[in-house]
């Protein structure tokens, strides 16, 4: 159909690409195919009993509130629980510091709103996180590459990259999408030092931190720069941090939140209120009710639980069914991990293959903010039941042999 | 305290400017202030029962969906259900033009973030909704105003603005936010003739539509449009129609939709996808099992009763209260009126003295893109009971006629 508005699109839309992730995925809803492609939580894990009782409880006691308009910044009980939640981990902050998000790629889409100019460079690791070079690109942002290796994002190599004068860097250290590699503490404590010396500020993206199934907890990126300026744990600002309620809670409910500079705080209320005025009142209330007795930190005991049973399902898997030549991340938490085929094979090739046999990934190419790699995949292993994991990787592994043979 | 991201902020910052409303309101969130400022649903029209039930329904029934990930155009049932109803007010469209957003501000932002490049003109009738042009002014937008009289955008003036190549006609015809005023038929079917003659699209934003008191409906824009093309009610594509469930169901839940050619739909997806992923699952679900059995009907004719006696009483309590050279606007539906004083108060002074006085509006200046009035002020009805509405406008009326007297 043409319309007046097919000549009238913004400049900026030739930069915005639809995920083709989303577009693959459309290819793996039938119920048949074997998904490690998605990045869900296991609906198995979701506490539908207390949401019900919730739900109850804040119509009978906060009806006419929680179906109202709320305001920009967030309710303040939840606000309140989070400020707590942080300075727990050790990060003193107060509500102003809060902001609440309507789940975090609204809060890449706020950063991009509120700090980058059409061709201003952001540091990402290569790979990185799709979603933040979707939100970003509709910004005019341009990426400088930081190489990540099992120990994540390769700090050496990140001094140049700084060089090129960045507006910020933006990092996922813990159980990264897509690698599923966390950076050492050794790495962390350099990145801390070279973004002060460079002046950068830093993104930090955090919403798996919580679940890790193995080894123990590193210092937030965060912490570590108020450390290492003496600050003992008050939040210095050079450090923004991302977390979200969407692995731990419920990503239906579509709930993050932003740790921030109370003056930075502020743009991003005023670019919030442009965007969606505020996030649903009644999911914050429900949020807080369910969370706000020490239900978080039980629920996510189980989910660890849960989930590492799966990640072990599919690291056994993979050990026992993948032919020589095929490598993979081994993370300690998180719903992903990363594999490698021999560079013969084309992941974007063997996905075409991989659907037809029922089983499914994403290509690695899509996580490439410059030079992609074409024999990477990224694999999740959250979703699948572990029997599931041990037959979708039996697929992957007879395909990839098949490939082997015929290239 | 100073951070490295102080001197960081993009330009379009500077454009963007947090509503003064809403600061204003925040000196009117005492209990004792009666506040004609908002623009908030009546809380005792809200459905809490009707949400009790839906929500227990929907945890039992669809938890595992509800609390998941979700599409980006927003889940297909409640897609379904208004493409039924559009096609009810005579719209022919199916579900490849419906997009759920979150609340009509992101409807307003995707727009934005869609069609508007930096210095592009937008036609906005003379005031306007306030939330337009804080969306569009992230995007660099520039207005061009047409004033309004007692039937809408005094369309006569409208080629003028036409001649100036804007993007888009952006118009509120039903009760409008800020006036009350309802756009004439005649006058529509002069804006589809002029838009069409300029081949200039429209934007159509009609959150109020279904809450009239008084008089018969009129078409929409959109229907009209498809009529003047002998299109016999089948979508042109010329219109892009917006609404919400935020005034007939719950602003809390941050629903709304809208339709538009299939095309912009795909590229409002692109942008979604960027902006929040998708709106909350829980929500469209619950919203879907309230309203798929005509509940929606129904809960409509109860607010519009509740809302005519708001109506009449703030009509009636002006005409006792207020001196002679005060006038107001007499809305048909919707959540307000508008008020002028003679020139020499000024809204915003008084607006500083009525808090004193415990009452509250919101001064006019803020709704004008350009050319602001000083003595006017916007009057919300919705949601103060109408013995509390009598005292409201009975202090007002006492302030405005001690400023007279004192000028």
């Amino acid at each position: 159909m043409q319309t007046p508005w097919d000549h009238r699109y913004a400049q900026r839309t030739q930069h915005m690409k639809s995920s083709a992730i989303r577009e693959l995925l459309k290819l793996t809803e039938s119920t048949d195919v074997i998904s490690f492609a998605g990045g869900l939580p296991a609906p198995e894990v979701f506490p539908v009993e207390e949401f019900k009782v919730a739900c109850a409880y804040v119509l009978d006691h906060f009806g006419a509130q929680a179906l109202q308009y709320g305001s920009t910044d967030g309710y303040t009980p939840l606000r309140e629980m989070l400020a707590q939640y942080s300075n727990r981990l050790g990060i003193n902050v107060d509500t102003s510091n809060i902001l609440i998000t309507s789940g975090s790629q609204q809060a890449l889409d706020l950063l991009g709103m509120v700090f980058i100019n059409p061709g201003d460079r952001i540091v990402v690791e290569s790979p990185t996180y799709l979603g933040a070079l979707q939100a970003w690109n509709a910004y005019g942002a341009e990426y400088v590459t930081v190489p990540c290796d099992g120990e994540g994002m390769v700090v050496d190599k990140l001094e140049e990259a700084l060089r090129t004068g960045p507006k910020f860097i933006y990092v996922l250290p813990n159980f990264q999408n897509p690698t599923g590699v966390t950076l050492s503490l050794e790495r962390r404590k350099q990145l801390v030092k070279l973004a002060d010396r460079y002046g950068v500020p830093i993104v930090e993206d955090d919403p798996y931190g919580q679940l890790r199934y193995e080894g123990e907890n590193i210092s937030s990126i965060e912490l570590l720069d108020a450390n290492s300026h003496e600050q003992d744990g008050h939040f210095t600002g050079n450090v923004i941090y991302l977390s979200s309620f969407s692995k731990i809670l419920s990503p239906g409910l579509r709930l993050a939140w932003m740790i921030a500079p109370t003056e930075v705080i502020s743009k991003l209320i005023t670019a919030k209120q442009g965007a969606d005025l505020h996030t649903a009142t009644f999911n914050q209330i429900v949020a807080h009710v369910i969370c706000k007795d020490g239900f978080l930190d039980r629920h996510i005991l189980h989910i660890q639980e849960d989930y590492r049973v799966r990640r072990d399902a599919m690291l056994e898997s993979l050990e026992e069914q993948m032919p020589e030549g095929v490598t993979w991340t081994h993370p300690h938490g998180g719903l992903f991990l990363w594999a490698k085929v021999p560079h013969q094979i084309n992941t974007l090739d063997l996905f075409e293959s991989a659907v037809k046999e029922k089983v499914a990934f994403v290509p690695g190419e899509q996580f490439f903010a410059a030079n992609p790699e074409t024999n990477s995949m990224r694999l999740n292993f959250s979703c699948c039941m572990p029997d599931v994991i041990n037959e979708g990787v039996s697929r992957l592994g007879r395909l990839i042999k098949q490939e082997l043979v015929r290239k």
